[in-house]
């Protein structure tokens, strides 16, 4: 339930509504805009009593919240959420690009491709830490090893650091480490790590999975809202079909719905998807004019000797040209495509805000 | 097989190889280019002898043809293909727009909607006559009737008309009637339906079957191209996916997929694959960021009192902003979009091109 | 709609009612039970008023049909239907087997083959003359020839025969060679076809369509059911998922589906689901004990040589082992497989039953 | 890679070869039959040198194991296996009713509800103390006090307990209590889960991805058994199709293709693939006659109270109708179903075996 306080409404009396939202057994969830404060009561329980609390001081109206999903909602926030990772702003009228490679292998060929990424405008650094693998006996990361090299190479560069984790023990390491923690498709339903990665506050990229509709995904996010985490970026990767020309078919249509129902930021990973670095470039482009707020691209520069997934990494090559044509449809459809300063800047001591801005529609 | 002739290889040469071929219980399918022409040999049969093709007058090479389909093959023919539809250009650089109603429900909303669309920019004119429905009990079109109020519009808009043929027997009234002949996502493998639109050399625009993978597709297309058919677009529609928020995904990745192992055209249809008019502009500019060379747009200017598919087609005003949109994202990539003239103009009396041009990728 | 007649209703009554409602633009489908008829009004058009025809003499009540498909429905006929295809019943509690070889290759092998399937219990013979093949350079079936061949070898051995009709020009030679009038899974939305057989009153098997759902595929059986042909049965040959170890996956969820929502036989077809034999009879007797009136099974005695499947066809012995599983399933189910008399003897020659039996659920 | 010892091979020159293999960087793992020895090399590294194996004493043969799950293959162990389950056999020619309630609601309807089900012959009980639930806002089970009452009412019955772990730190507290630790299908892929449970020695029941194949559902299994846990119970539960009428799709061709592939026992779960009461009944038989070696059911005596999933349990009376059948369909196939005895006996004290039970094919 949305219950929408009045513009004269006081912080007593917005405290007082919340308080007694608290009291009902739900939690209290306070969205503040310029002109309007809004309380979304969420939680299970016996039917909360509309009418008691239309009569309280400063509430304007109260009305219910169909969906599923509540935090994630558009009818919860109307603004577009602009998560900031370290500076960067993700969501709203921003593109932005993170890319590095699969799995860090290694310092030399980390830094290495990083600054072919940032050289070429890509504004956060990926890299595996902790691989999630379908056979036991692949390569599965150098774990925490990678943590630090990704650490201090984002540090040097001044580009923030995206990498997974893969389970509820790995979180606070993964969470000391890197600016932007990914949730992997395999664990979109890993309720347990959902909630944990919602007590960090810091941001969250949450993967469809591979299977998950769309209402699915959101209830996911919404895992990680609710234990009040507002940093979520979403992330289409594919999704099983039956072609077979593809390893996954990238779900461009989740992109306008998550857009209209949800007021998170989305971005889309041509790389997992295609899994050939050819198709790379036009899913890319395709995310970007359905209106994703930017991309997770892999990079390497010698894909061929790749510990993981090589057939797929863009070289640096193909990145430059690649991000001349995103910069070029984001401004044809009113966007701003941020780029790194040139030169390399080291990144804001004061790590990642707490909280989300917001961009009108 | 690919025979490839010598850049010196007379007339006479061409075609004694390819009557050798024909004595061999193969159809022997031409492609001439500036500097060389290549001789496909396809059908099946006991195993053409290479060495001795070989040694014929003129022959430089002779390769096998590993994909199942061979003329719809870029191995078959390296540029792309860019089939005329009385005159306006589909495929290469060019990108066209078709748009119009689900279905022609009477000659004054055809005349309306059909003005809205060429003042907008749409190149050529769409309209059902024969509809295919779930449902027995459903409206299934005005027929023959509405195949003669598209033509009439045509002629006097100056724009191409494309509509649907379900089944073998309507062939010759659509052919006679439309100057592009759709063959619907359920009849994509209705092997005789194939075969008959193939003999009248006509442009086809063959719709993606519902769940049916690229390879299908175009070994669909090839029934058409084997019948002496050059002019083949092909259309994709959207899958079935287990996603409900929307009726049909629309796979973008079968574009890049196309286009890198075919050279024929490929346009993307939004609106029957998302259903719900707010989605289709995203969708329609995913496909042309992925490379597609045009749409094909549902548009109705009172869609609530529309007789088939109302929520899914676009208000003119809509179709106007898709367009400059389409124009931008073009342009971007290198592209042209195709705008008919400001005046009308009556077509080219001439009727199709027989066979397609060329552009080099 | 439905108008349920009381039980004293005259001849002249119902008459009178049916002849109501096709003067509202309504197609009558009239249903006699021992103990009541009902009328079904099917068709569109503006609303049929309830009030005026529950006046009527002999009518006891009118409900409406929710369901999109009508006299497909349990709503409208609430006993199994038992359609007799030349003296074999195919429905209620009787399982039934159809096998015979993918394609009519020749004379020899289809007698040798046939006389197998009839030796092991098969009930009805089939075999393919017209085949539906993805590439156009497949071997296509040896067509009308193969029509007299089944015909000859089929009254030979006392066994009705089931083939495949491709097109609505094909209709009339196979509905006279035919018992059984198989419409393929790709033809399972060819609307013309559909009606087309609905037209000739012979027992249609109409398989369901790789990614139909089972709502379209009981809309499908609807066009023919709504051409006054009664007589169709279903088959369940597997639909496409991201699983890659099989062609396509047997959906036996959808035979207890239809079993709920129609009074309609369906059968399953494991052989083209699985398309590898050693999958072929775990997937029948799965089939069988989800409830499907019988199966439809591909033989061959050399499928090393089969110009069309072999890979997917029981050689006889693994038929011997199957049936005998069927019989055992079958009767813990309370239901019992027919097998034909031990002699060979000519079939009736008064052809099918116009109308389908009744059983009691 | 498969090391098969000789006959004679003596138990000191079988501990040698595992040494080598260990020495090479891989694990070893050692499968005895009556009349055999296999020695299973599973692990990633340089290639291993067969010729040198062969030469070792008691070496016949040296072969490669081409799939990608190793000890999960029929290749590695030819015969089934049957994992106890405190005294119940899973596998092999038994068949295995695991019921009970979807959620543990309270001791009461509990104890009531496991009364039903080992009357009507179920011999293990489910019933789910930590609950994976899309919405963070639903019910998340009763925790670890549903351990203590599942573990006191299986003693009592003399049934042993199945539930499911959702995160590492949860493993040892489960394991403690269960005799079956379920892992469910959004964590199929959740590697670190696998492992930890792996490590364990209890029996594993392993659901099926929603969106898994096959292989990746072997794949899986293999993180348990590569720990050392060779009581891996695999279950089918339903994946995601296009279809929806129901909510998944049980994949009953997942049953034969596993027991070709694998040496595991496979059960089938019909409550969560139909999500309908009236469906559950046909998809179990199904299930059974294509050669699952049990199933897993829901019941419930009070569905329409049911905190989670009331719509899908079946009605104590249906279980026993469900058992009657399964117990026919099994013994036609030559399989013997388990039923608990007559009288509630103490669970043996001793606990699980640690080792699978083995019984020729």
């Amino acid at each position: 339930m949305l219950i929408i306080m009045n513009s004269q409404a006081s912080e007593r009396e917005i405290e007082e509504v919340a308080a007694r939202v608290r009291a009902l057994g739900r939690a209290a969830h306070v969205a503040r805009r310029d002109d309007e404060t809004v309380i979304g009561a969420v939680g299970e329980g016996r039917r909360l009593p509309a009418e008691a609390l239309l009569r309280l001081p400063g509430v304007a109206n109260v009305v219910p919240l169909p969906k599923p999903y509540k935090l994630a909602s558009r009818d919860f926030q109307h603004d577009d959420s602009v998560v900031m990772v370290r500076g960067v702003p993700v969501g709203g009228r921003h593109t932005a690009v993170i890319a590095g490679p699969c799995t860090v292998e290694g310092e030399a060929m980390l830094w290495r491709i990083a600054r072919h990424c940032r050289e070429r405008g890509a504004a956060i650094l990926r890299g595996g830490a902790f691989k999630p693998r379908s056979s036991p006996y692949s390569f599965q990361g150098l774990g925490a090893e990678a943590l630090a090299m990704l650490r201090a190479c984002g540090d040097e560069l001044g580009m923030p650091v995206c990498t997974e984790v893969m389970e509820t023990r790995q979180v606070e390491a993964v969470a000391r480490h890197a600016d932007l923690i990914q949730v992997g498709a395999r664990n979109m339903q890993n309720y347990s790590l959902l909630s944990e990665v919602g007590k960090t506050h810091k941001p969250v990229l949450l993967k469809r999975g591979l299977s998950a509709s769309v209402k699915e995904w959101l209830l996911s996010a919404e895992y990680v809202l609710a234990e009040g985490n507002p940093n979520v970026i979403l992330c289409e990767r594919g999704i099983k079909t039956f072609e077979e020309s593809v390893r996954y078919s990238l779900d461009v249509t989740s992109v306008p719905v998550v857009r209209r129902d949800s007021h998170l930021p989305i971005l889309v990973d041509p790389s997992h998807a295609a899994g050939r670095r050819e198709l790379v470039g036009a899913l890319a482009l395709a995310g970007i004019a359905a209106g994703a707020h930017g991309l997770v691209v892999e990079v390497h520069d010698q894909p061929e000797t790749a510990l993981c997934d090589g057939p797929q990494a863009l070289l640096p090559g193909d990145l430059e040209g690649l991000m001349g044509k995103v910069q070029k449809i984001s401004e044809a459809l009113g966007r701003k495509l941020f780029r790194p300063a040139r030169e390399h800047c080291p990144l804001n001591a004061a790590g990642n805000d707490r909280h989300p801005q917001r961009e009108s529609r």
